[in-house]
């Protein structure tokens, strides 16, 4: 079934040229990455009406007053009426749950993709409900410790990777309109393949993500605290900056990509133990060549 | 045997009017923070003249032509002639070893201090010397990733907290002029005992490393590793900043502090398990405490 995606139809207000615009684009959640993508898609004329659709009337509130959508709604199937764009911003399982629902809701030519940071099971499920046509995994590694619309920042995916994990049967052209949607907003766009992704992500941000909360509880249960606060330095706040983010959505997270995440955990299980082998043992050589090896594959970093 | 500090004696060119002054000032290792204190105390006019010594000639050079000393030695002892102040900026287990050829080698009324990471192991040296009268240790909690005297920064002390360890008989007057030359750096001085700073700084600083060493280590040995360089995000990096650190100065802290070090090595352990187990198990609600109560105690750091 071919797709024919409107461009530059001229029929909206907010549509001022640019490559790729949306007549009327849904923004399910409007939390941090919902109200900042929707913020970066009216800066770049994307949008010539968007709605934000979520559970919290005083977010969407929000998201409306600060002018970062043009009309809200708590009621999905209302929102979705003539859409040609719809955008899952919702915790990944939220996201996955709702998949079917808007996929029943939207005309067969609307677009639909996702922000989530796992995408094996919402691919699995697009797959499922015969969505190749018209889903595209997305995932824009952009993020932030604040939540909610009034954290919204149009810049946050300005120079970010946003992968694309198209499914093995995604039509073409509705995986460059979405790519060309994330390279408008600022984003460096990458293919991967979706179980390709999650095994990587759960190196790169999954595992940081526990290393940083296990390091922050370790002080938390520190018996004798008082030292400790008032020599808290630069070294343990970056360490355990993401410790700060949300936790409901990690617990997510965890769930959908457990097996990936517990294969990096039990990798860096043994590379702790050898740290605690050389320290307990004194093994000066040990030590040094683990710190040495560490030291120089982060200065290797870009 | 009372000391004499001078204070404002007016005798040398860099001397403006500080509230603390020495007319010859030892620097000995023109490192990071040997170069950055000699560039700060110069431009607060803490120096009349200051001589920089280490064995590295080209480091002493930059110190020389970047203008952070009036002079170098690669000679310790021909250096220490007349000094009425020795910093000793050399990684730990050396500042311990050099302490009585430095001691031997000043008049008896030269302050001696020192910058390291770990404090037990010199005040000890300290009192078996019978420094007392005019051995102050120091550490002021500040650093960078990069190392040598083109890295000094003025700024480097700026905001930082410097903690003093005195030891039980340590001459008060002694204490108040190294505390008031860190001040004038621009410090924020606490005075705490040897053993609990050795104790707070192996959870606030010493583990920090080790956790962000082991994980840029486990990101090292990924079998694929194609996926992780595509998608390393900011962070992995956060997380790993530490480990980009010098190699040699922290195996010379885990020995120097390995009991302290040690014990929360295995406190954060015992946490780390909890978290493994709460994915292994999809404990979520366990997950959930645990990642919400590292978030609170994150988010209330100041």
């Amino acid at each position: 079934m071919p797709l024919g995606f409107g461009r530059g139809d001229g029929s909206g207000g907010g549509s001022n040229g640019a490559e790729v615009s949306f007549s009327r684009a849904v923004i399910v959640g409007t939390g941090l990455i919902g109200a900042s993508l929707a913020a970066a898609a009216r800066r770049a004329g994307c949008f010539a009406h968007s709605v934000g659709v979520g559970r919290k009337r005083s977010n969407l509130e929000d998201a409306l007053r600060l002018g970062l959508v043009d009309s809200i709604n708590t009621n999905l199937d209302e929102a979705l009426r003539g859409a040609d764009l719809v955008v899952l911003c919702t915790p990944v399982a939220a996201s996955v749950s709702l998949l079917e629902q808007v996929a029943g809701s939207t005309p067969q030519d609307c677009l639909l993709t996702d922000v989530g940071s796992v995408k094996a099971p919402i691919c699995r499920r697009a797959r499922e409900l015969g969505l190749a046509s018209r889903f595209v995994a997305a995932h824009p590694m952009a993020g932030g410790t604040e939540t909610g619309a009034g954290a919204a920042d149009p810049e946050l995916f300005v120079g970010a990777t946003t992968v694309i994990t198209p499914l093995k049967d995604n039509d073409a052209a509705a995986v460059e309109k979405v790519s060309a949607l994330w390279r408008a907003l600022g984003s460096q766009v990458l293919e991967m393949d979706a179980e390709a992704h999650d095994a990587a992500v759960a190196l790169s941000s999954h595992l940081p993500q526990m290393v940083s909360s296990a390091l922050a509880a370790t002080a938390l249960r520190d018996p004798s605290p008082d030292g400790f606060t008032r020599l808290v330095a630069g070294g343990f706040r970056d360490t355990t900056r993401l410790a700060a983010g949300d936790d409901d959505m990690w617990v997510s997270i965890a769930r959908l990509n457990r097996d990936a995440l517990l294969r990096e955990m039990q990798r860096f299980e043994r590379v702790w133990a050898e740290f605690r082998r050389a320290v307990a043992e004194e093994d000066e050589d040990a030590l040094r060549e683990l710190l040495r090896s560490a030291k120089d594959f982060r200065r290797g970093l870009r």
